[in-house]
């Protein structure tokens, strides 16, 4: 893959607003703006230093397009590692479209998705392993996998994934060294070591490939399902967990009231909140629709909060009910944490509090209006969450892509483990390691293809 | 006004894209940001050039946030005119918000709308009439309104009445003058030279007072109505007006399907088509309601195409109608352009053709399906717009507020050469040009008050 001309898209979120920036790269990057700009002091772009400013206008045809300031990046001190510079201009769709267009028509191409963070790869500005980490970065929404994302793009994952390959190789060429003198039977590779070196790969493979169960449920978030009737306070509940938090959050910028309501961030995780029906309001248990649909949507969560009202639990004895029916969950779904709610606790007396407590095992007590016992249940929501790894800035896998490479990595170094303890010779064992190299190569991309490039960049935005 | 804390917001469209700008102005900008940044080079934010830009991460409290770039603007040398800092951070809505906040905490507050230009206006970087015109800018969507938007932020407009403004105040200044002397009975101004400038300046006000109708045309887009049967082919004239011109901007960003259908944008120009029934079916004529409807529509527009289905005239009679329908129209709306649009050209033989062409008064003989006489139809509508004053790079007025002054601008100066005609005693006359300047100044903002400056920046977006 070659690349020689030069692409322009906009890098910022389309629409109006109070700028734009349009971004070009490639070899001819400066001599093309060069081209349509003129400078307010007469400078000439192409003459100027690396990551400096110009203001100026945009000049079509003697034309003025727009009053722009010009940032320029020489190659390889860029994103790219090309020439590449950003147009600032006025975020007018028209002037957008303009300058885009008047770009196009002095020779540059528009980007492909993603092809900007692409060409930083291929340019060996950041290893496929960050350069998903772009994408992932640019999709976190909250603190836990815009740590990830943040770590990974630094390189933390690559880094760990990188040594231990070299490490491997080194062994990998001892071992196809030895082929070469197949008739002399000398073993230039030292088994002990290499024994040795395997089991720390599969230690570090085996915690890699444990921690997407973390990494996974924290980019995607925790889904939570809720069973509980409307008038039990869910929603007074959403909003009592959703606190300060977001509404610092929304009045910024970019938060819709859609997201408010099912979706929360507690602590830095994400939880997705499903609404079920309750389970009770059926004449045939097990059997009926109501209950299959509120099964299933259990089914998808991680956690189960089963909310009631507890001020009505004793008055209209709605408690034996609610007992069979958190029988019924946990017989169904023994290994899901399942977290019982009262609400209204406050509209208790300290009598009833103490009945309730001894007929539910567990019970959380709460009132979401007067926010008693929320931060409580905060804390219970998170403790289901191992943040362990997060906190103490662990590497986490949260790709499906590298975790499959790294679930065949560490079939293939168990492979050259069997080999070693079963004496394989030293060129099918080669062969094995191998395929691990190539596993560990496909995370990093020392090891590619156009087809998985195509893939990962495909869901890159346009100008990233 | 004094404005000495630093203000931040997001200066690009809210949402999620490849990057995002995040800007702060304020004589604590560099230093705010410094204490944020961590170089990548371990450079001081402080020490460094005006337009130069920096590599680094953003660092909340020994957690980074992201990496970043960071363009340094020092006042006076900057759009504000203050010390200014723009971050380009990764587009995630997630990042923009934490860094927004960790601003907000290190002593920034959140930028009002247009707080940004409302600052580079009070800091002399441009007048108020400038400032305008950067809201026009962004908010332009066809050439003809981005090239008047342009011409008035590059002063063009302002220009002229500062210098009138200038002239007219030397004048007022020896009148007054007269004042302190009025026992003496002398004379400082050439009463000759100076109804020589209050005829420059009624001339000047007229010209800018009329070009108001064409720019207000052009800023808002003609009103064009079209009368005809859905059948007669209206949406295929809409969609081969359209061709190319439209097509090349949809592939690019931001344009929706909706406005193609009622909005299109010809030689420059915006045209908004609407759409009404046609006058005929109805049996007691004028007073119908449906005929009311169309009536009304049409008194909205500034130009009628009148359509029909020329390959049914002679072959179904309806030609009569269309007669009667259209000497309806004249006779209503006399002064209104009406063009006799007949589509389905290609279905007519020649002699048809001289028959209809001989029924009809300029009918416009079109195949909107085979694109005949399309160009020569777009030419007829351009020809409606006097385009004559922006091809001549002329000033024109499409601000409303600066409307009202001209007027009110025009009517002191006819007081004034009311006055001299009559010999008006000094002092009175000085009233009247004071009066006149005061009306000069508010557009420029050489005049001004809160109300007036909170009124026109209430409409400007975050961040500019």
């Amino acid at each position: 893959m070659l690349y020689n001309d030069s692409i322009v898209a906009l890098a910022t979120p389309s629409g109006a607003g109070a700028i734009a920036i349009i971004r070009i790269s490639g070899q001819d990057a400066i001599t093309i703006g060069n081209s349509v700009f003129q400078s307010i002091k007469g400078k000439d772009l192409t003459t100027q230093k690396s990551h400096t400013l110009h203001l100026g206008h945009i000049i079509d045809n003697q034309k003025t397009l727009d009053e722009v300031l010009v940032s320029i990046f020489k190659g390889p001190h860029s994103y790219t590692g090309e020439n590449t510079i950003e147009i600032s201009c006025h975020g007018s769709t028209y002037i957008q479209q303009q300058i885009i267009q008047l770009l196009l028509r002095k020779g540059c191409r528009m980007a492909n998705p993603g092809e900007f963070t692409l060409r930083s790869f291929l340019n060996g500005k950041m290893d496929l392993s960050q350069a998903e980490a772009v994408a992932d970065l640019i999709s976190s929404d909250n603190e836990a996998s815009h740590q990830i994302a943040m770590q990974q793009m630094r390189g933390g994952f690559s880094n760990e994934i990188a040594k231990l390959r070299e490490e491997l190789l080194n062994f990998a060429s001892l071992i196809e060294l030895e082929l070469d003198f197949a008739e002399e039977d000398v073993a230039f590779a030292d088994r002990t070591q290499f024994w040795e070196l395997l089991n720390r790969i599969e230690f570090v493979l085996k915690r890699l490939i444990d921690s997407f169960a973390v990494g996974n449920v924290i980019k995607n978030g925790i889904p939570v399902a809720i069973v509980g009737e409307p008038n039990v306070g869910k929603s007074t509940l959403l909003n009592a967990l959703l606190n300060e938090e977001r509404a610092i959050v929304s009045h910024i910028a970019g938060t819709t009231r859609d997201t408010i309501e099912d979706e929360l961030v507690i602590g830095g995780i994400g939880f997705r909140f499903i609404d079920t029906a309750g389970i009770r309001e059926t004449e045939d248990h097990i059997e009926s629709i109501g209950i299959r649909k509120t099964f299933e949507k259990i089914e998808q969560a991680q956690v189960i909060i089963y909310m009631l009202d507890s001020s009505l639990q004793l008055a209209d004895g709605s408690l034996q009910v609610n007992q069979i029916e958190i029988e019924k969950i946990k017989n169904q779904f023994p290994s899901k944490p399942l977290l019982v709610v009262g609400n209204k606790s406050d509209l208790l007396t300290k009598e009833v509090t103490e009945n309730l407590k001894s007929e539910i095992y567990n019970l959380n007590l709460i009132s979401a209006k007067e926010n008693i016992g929320i931060d409580e249940l905060k804390n219970q929501l998170l403790s289901f969450v191992n943040t362990g790894a997060l906190r103490n800035n662990e590497t986490i896998v949260t790709n499906t892509r590298h975790y499959d490479s790294l679930l065949k990595a560490l079939d293939e170094i168990q492979n050259v483990k069997h080999g070693l303890e079963t004496n394989l010779s030293s060129d099918l064992m080669a062969l094995d390691i191998r395929e691990a190299l190539y596993h560990f190569g496909m995370i990093t991309g020392q090891v590619t293809n156009d087809e998985l490039l195509g893939n990962i960049f495909a869901n890159f935005c346009i100008g990233k």
